[in-house]
């Protein structure tokens, strides 16, 4: 496999179900990345260290999730120049807005591109975006994967139109993506 | 002038107070940007070919900023395969809440990169740091940049230390800057 | 059946159990209507076809559901100059408070008449109600099904009256439809 | 001048700066209203009177706007099966945050159109929509006034090509429209 | 039994599980009460009616429960000059705090007596104090009441100590009233 | 002047301006009270032995104002079996909210009257209905009083009609009372 | 065992599953507690000489964990100078906002020393540090302790590498630890 | 002077003249501090420097003030195993509660003390009160503060008794000190 030119990192091992599919996707997207827990709090050294080396070693960009008082992301944008991306996760009672609201409302100087509670997966389309500005391969595999994005929609609603309410709903409520669909629109 | 790489759009023209931030900041960094006001609801056709035509004519990022119900930064998302980035702009009486929840909380497969409310020049040295990922150049200037504000900060710092609290203050409220420092850390 | 009266869209197919409900009572009401799939940011172009084709075809109102950063109505209303119905559906960690404020703080010039969360059956209501402004037999339907609401709360509290508070909720937990009477009042 | 199709309401006369912007939009869409000051609170019975009556009096259309624990846009759908539009007024500490959930949450069966807090502008455009749906003159008025505002956005960003920046801002500041401007995307 | 004092009210009979804590505290508390299910938007007149007449039928206190855009306790004090005591009950997905900024922020010269969301208890507790404010009789209840919450605070205080929090633990979860403590201290 | 029947506290003279407004009105109800500056925090023994005595001395209602952890009305609540209304003052940077918070979540068994940020007013004719509930005079004085704000509410309407918009403004822009109007509905 | 140096109160004993992880990290840390269930509203007496002993007894910290209007921190807070450290439980349909800022939004004078919503493991540590500031024996356990942290998380990071994303998911969803992770960054 | 045993730190020059409040208090406790300006972001290799020299140089707690996304707080305690108290600072659109969130939303193991937003007078409270759990002199001189703001509630009382509401506040008014003084209580 080719060097990881993402890296997806967590605050901790409990947020790994929701990152994963930033893993997930930048794999489909044909990225390679790799992934560590690392905590801004319990291992800030090496949460330093990881920044300051991310350039060196090849990295094009960074992508942190972190819950409740998240400041994950912003620890690693303080210590590189790359584009930092930051994934609020929902966790413990205020739901994630407080993670949000960490991530999000960096002070001038220093940015972090937020996505929505627990969007990691669009933190990994974003990541190839990003190194897509670069790479027109990498553009066009995202193109298509946007293509394909409306190709399922409008398949969705044929479907939907070929069926009939009832009998769409009977059918879908028996395969297994129903309830991670949000967020969506 | 060079070609521009990044478009900074704006959803109203009462916007432009806070979204030229965006734009002086990538003067500063020596990228290239264009201006546009331009409305997902009072313009939806200009903007949708805005976003269709983007690529094409070179442009490597997109930023787009709107107040209240943003629907600006998605609906460009929605044309794009570039990474766009959204500044949810403070307006009216919920103060940006809405605009950030607006940009920030994309569905599943059309992700955008939310900053601050108000937050136009971050989103103008992230839109640098997304080039700089395909551009040394670029990456060097915007390190250079964030090692000045450390060196900025030591600067306050040391001034501090050298008045005291009293002088320092009455010294600082003369200058203009004092009130627009927000957001910061 | 007669030509559609109503169109009701839906951001994900997710949505279809909260966006039936307009339907619903739309046909309970004598209203004919449409469904479709339609993401603003998945088929952003058949979303716009949607709404500038929509009066032409004879439609007369739109109901569209969204979640999260929920710019469906919006798009929608940004096309035509129809009226325009938003049901902000509640989906992901914040529970449906972005896509109401998503939904209801559009813009000057371009509005969309927001309903609750999750609140489709009172979009279908709504519609039939606007319906109702150019067609005498409509709102006679929606006058007396206004008026079975208060014949229904009558019957309910004279049941309760007759029964007492523990024979009622016992005789009450054997329905069904206890845990989806809201919201109510 | 024409019979009122549209009543105009509010909770308190220190409403009628912003509800006056319904009026207004009304007038130049063609459209007869009708004003008056009626509170859920302080004249009920008079808001319920109006309520019952205003089918009958020819009215189509009623917009009620209120703040704080906004209910007279709720009190009036109890009264009438014609449709309501409820505009939250930003009053009092809580900024018409409450006013809106006061507003928009209307339980099943009765339903409220509400647009954005202060929204008073688009209530008067909304009701012009919903009489334009059995009303072709209206329909195509409102028609013009939206691609109007695409030109006039159209205007604007041309008069920014043209002027730059700087230019623009400093002519732009000479005008009394600019702090009103909000809510706008 | 005695006339009612204290009428509970509530806008649909799903508020019954939470209302009916109001009548149990009464009863508790030697408080002859009614009950009634009665909606501000779907028995308007039923709801006013009551209001109206409530203070000729000798009810000194009137508690109105009801979730989202809770309008009912507001509605009742429109048509009593009795005090109004409003109960926000935990309905759909913005769990109450729609119904608590309906309930509590009315206008002025129109209050009513907000209690905590799903605080029904408490409704009953201070209905009890406020006849007790002419009835020395009932003032001594309640007394009595609240002296009872120490020595009940005391008895699991000194059980803590005496069994240690493992034993103390083990055995609490044994009772029912574990999961339904909550509002508490 | 008689013995007080309300005891009007705050917790800081700087919620004086807004805790006023609860002695004027219920001065204008013929309601006598007393007024005192007591801390929760500051002074706590002073605002225990003020509620363990309050109902010996005569009270019959204690009204507590206070800002951000608005804890006064609480220790009241602890102390008396009084009703006790509590007023959450608009204070530092969250603007009332957490005030509004503290004061009306109370816990099972110790209730406390809230009504709306800054409503003082309403908690004084609040307590005058308290006092109403055992005292017909003062009833009759709270009817009387309710039945002017409808009047007071006509004739603002009936100005309106009789003047138009622009001359109703016009006049009314020359009276004090038009800024301290909120809340208002 | 030594005498308690920590008091670990709660406001009802629903509170005691949470408020126990102070008392056990302060036992892993070599720190002695003592525990208490005690009301700010129903045992305000209690409340009020516990704090006013505790000094005297030889305590140096006290730990106050309550829910919704969560009064019992600043209660504790005025009755002593010793430092007091909130701890806002999750309870009821606000889960936990509404203690949080009734917790840490104190006025002039009287801190509390808030922890984040249910972090009563915080809190705990809190204590420990604060006796640390003048008895290095314990300021080096809690240093050992933080150190762990980092260990852990290196571990885990370590077994991520090792294992994979789905071999060590697998294995993880074993372990009964898992669900109870959060509050975590 | 003594050598310092409280750092009181700020991201921003802009947070001095909130922070200045810690110090001052803490001068007049007797408690010997030092300034800096650090900043989490821009300067993060200082931060992280003073937190892991405090202890070594022999201060005894640390404060940390910053605004929006406030992480300066909780990078301060990753890096030092003493107490460090939290001062979210009032900033940006999202006045304050986007800074508290961040600083009190801390992961198990690495707590921060917050206190209210803009509450630096309290956090510098907060240190003596820690430095007085290990002397006993310090202890004494919170305690008289503490026992003087009583003094100081009393005096205020006895003044308003004296004067009567009117010309309190005529009084009061001429003070410089009245606009200051939220949060309070």
């Amino acid at each position: 496999m080719s060097d990881p030119l993402v890296g997806v990192l967590m605050g901790s091992d409990s947020d790994l179900p929701v990152m994963r599919q930033a893993i997930d996707v930048l794999e489909a997207l044909g990225v390679p990345s790799e992934v560590a827990v690392l905590s801004a709090h319990r291992s800030p050294d090496r949460a330093a260290a990881y920044g300051r080396e991310a350039a060196g070693r090849g990295l094009k960009v960074i992508i942190a999730g972190a819950g409740v008082a998240a400041h994950l992301a912003g620890v690693l944008a303080a210590h590189t120049a790359l584009p930092v991306i930051g994934v609020p996760v929902k966790a413990g009672p205020l739901q994630g807005l407080d993670a949000l609201l960490s991530t999000v409302q960096m002070p001038h100087g220093v940015p972090v591109a937020a996505v929505a509670v627990n969007g990691a997966k669009n933190a990994g389309i974003l990541a190839a975006q990003i190194i897509g500005a670069g790479d027109p391969e990498v553009r066009a595999r995202v193109e298509r994967y946007k293509a394909g994005l409306g190709t399922e929609a409008d398949a969705k609603n044929a479907r939907l139109q070929a069926l009939g309410i009832e009998k769409y709903l009977r059918e879908r409520s028996l395969t297994d993506s129903w309830k991670d669909a949000a967020p969506n629109d």
